[in-house]
């Protein structure tokens, strides 16, 4: 089999952890019938400056033609005033998820033995979130009347159809049914009337096509308890696109960081390539230094892997970070050095 | 001085822990110069199968006539369908908060010492959030259309105004000032575009009245990297009522849980009378038992009294539940019992 892969490395450290992830990409599939045909796009901050560009539609074009699509980290320099606030968060990373019609945005955590929490006692945590990646709140689908006066008023709506949430509650099921079979939405159903009653009618709904998974409900805010008191009572989360933006940074830092964190914007129907980026940003105060950890665009590189078929090649990339990770010691190592151990084993 | 105070005990353990925090008001008020006037409401789940009242307007307005309105918890048992999810919290708790103009939601979190944080290294957590609690999501600004079908959309409309928004930043920036002088805006800028830059705008100008207070800035999911890594770096913190929700119950956890967590849903402007209530909820597993701990009910009687300017018999309900928690042992104590040692420190 021939892929055609798309590669965004982006700014600060994106380009750094992103060719460790290709490095491990080339590795894990050297011996089986898979080549990878890679085509490298320059986007993000740097870009914009150079060009003004943010994702041009011939961009856009192109980038449907491949099979899949990895992704490094966009973001310019805090300080950096040049740069409208969230330009590029919106403009390019959030057209990409919602242009290609991303509705998975899949992000598993998993403490990894070895891996310091920072919870007294973790317990066994292994739960996946299934983030709505194309409805909610990140719609953008608010106004402001009277800027800058005292009678301004700015409003955000959050869009939810019967569509997009039974498509990512089915995915959600399907995953649980496929692991330890416990699905719990998230939500805010007691304040939310209207957005979270379709949610729990999807749920309901689709539950019965799925009679062997146990389903439970939190609100957003009980959530956040749980994770930092019983994380281990998850196995399959689902939510919307913002509490799931939230509850994955949390669920990141007590499994050892967002330096871990891996994700996939994923398009399940495959009318458009899904891509997979690190949770983390781009970090601009240790880019070019080689101090970037590249495990969460590698085990990015694994759920692309998976999504592509190449289920041997994910395991694999798998099992050779959690081998890596359980033999990390205090000394220091250069991404390209992380990268290379990854690789060899 | 004389207060009129109302006291609405609500459901499931609201009752027990309040006749604790009345218990320990008294005790500390005993040598001061104040009386209080105590009357009962009945409101709550059980209320309400009683006679399908959530909050009368003739209640209401019968509560504006107070000093300020003691709040145990409500909800009815998570199983009981006889009653609408979610209408007694948005009928009665979010009516109350909104008809009395509850802008400054207050929510302090401290580690106290001997108490048990699920997190390994938590350093020295003492910070308040200051949640706006009057627009946001929480408005009910909703809708829904072809609701059942295929084709349902659900909307939620979050609503945010300069008014509401400076009043509460200002009162943030006052309690920054009162405090260590660092307030963090906690908001999703880069997402929530409209919303987030009338909140950043407010913070700004607000904030050259106040120099003296370094001004941070954390989009709500980086906020709870850091609540579980480093919440020694928060001091206050101020945002809008959904993110204000999700971080005060995220706080609550790792300084000890709910059952220590106090608030206060305050009207600074002194318009109507404001509310304290412990962040809990009624746990209808629990109610009548004499197992809940009412520390949470307790501490914000201390948040009512300073409200009312009596600050000494404030400090002296915070500092007896300081020594009753530093001398906890494993001994198991009755909801009374615990009422008791505090209102003896
Ligand atoms: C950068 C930002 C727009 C993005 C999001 O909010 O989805 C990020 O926080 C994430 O979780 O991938
Ligand atoms: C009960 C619910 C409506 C309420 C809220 O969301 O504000 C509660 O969670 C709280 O934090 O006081």
């Amino acid at each position: 089999q021939a892929f055609s892969l798309a590669v965004i490395p982006g700014d600060g450290i994106g380009p750094e952890v992103v060719a460790e992830g290709v490095k491990v990409l080339k590795a894990a599939t050297a011996n089986e019938d898979a080549t990878f045909e890679l085509t490298e796009y320059k986007l993000g901050a740097e870009h914009w400056l150079a060009t003004g560009e943010t994702l041009p539609e011939d961009t856009l074009d192109k980038l449907r033609g491949h099979d899949a699509i990895l992704f490094g980290a966009v973001g310019a320099a805090p300080g950096d005033t040049r740069i409208p606030s969230g330009i590029i968060e919106r403009e390019m990373l959030l057209k990409l998820r919602f242009s290609l019609d991303h509705f998975v945005n899949l992000r598993p955590s998993k403490l990894f033995p070895g891996v310091p929490s920072p919870l007294a006692n973790p317990g066994e945590v292994d739960f996946v979130v299934v983030r709505e990646g194309t409805e909610g709140p990140y719609v953008g689908n608010g106004g402001a009347l009277r800027v800058g006066t005292r009678h301004e008023i700015a409003t955000e709506v959050s869009v939810n159809t019967a569509h997009g949430v039974e498509r990512v509650v089915r995915d959600a099921f399907r995953r649980a049914s496929a692991r330890r079979k416990k699905l719990t939405l998230v939500h805010k159903h007691n304040v939310l009337v209207h957005a979270g009653h379709l949610w729990r009618r999807q749920v309901e709904a689709v539950g019965r096509e799925f009679p062997e998974v146990a389903v439970d409900y939190l609100h957003v805010d009980a959530a956040t308890i749980f994770m930092v008191t019983d994380p281990a009572r998850f196995d399959v989360i689902v939510t919307d696109n913002l509490f799931g933006d939230i509850i994955t940074d949390l669920a990141a830092a007590i499994t050892g960081g967002i330096g871990l964190a891996a994700s996939g914007n994923i398009n399940m129907d495959r009318t458009a390539p899904s891509m997979f980026e690190p949770v983390h940003g781009s970090a601009p105060d240790i880019a070019g230094q080689q101090k970037a950890d590249p495990t969460a665009a590698i085990l990015s590189v694994a759920l692309l892997l998976e999504h592509l078929g190449l289920d041997a090649a994910a395991a694999r990339v798998q099992d050779a970070v959690e081998k890596d990770i359980a033999g990390r010691g205090t000394e220091p190592r250069t991404t390209s050095d992380i990268g290379d151990a990854i690789a060899s084993l």
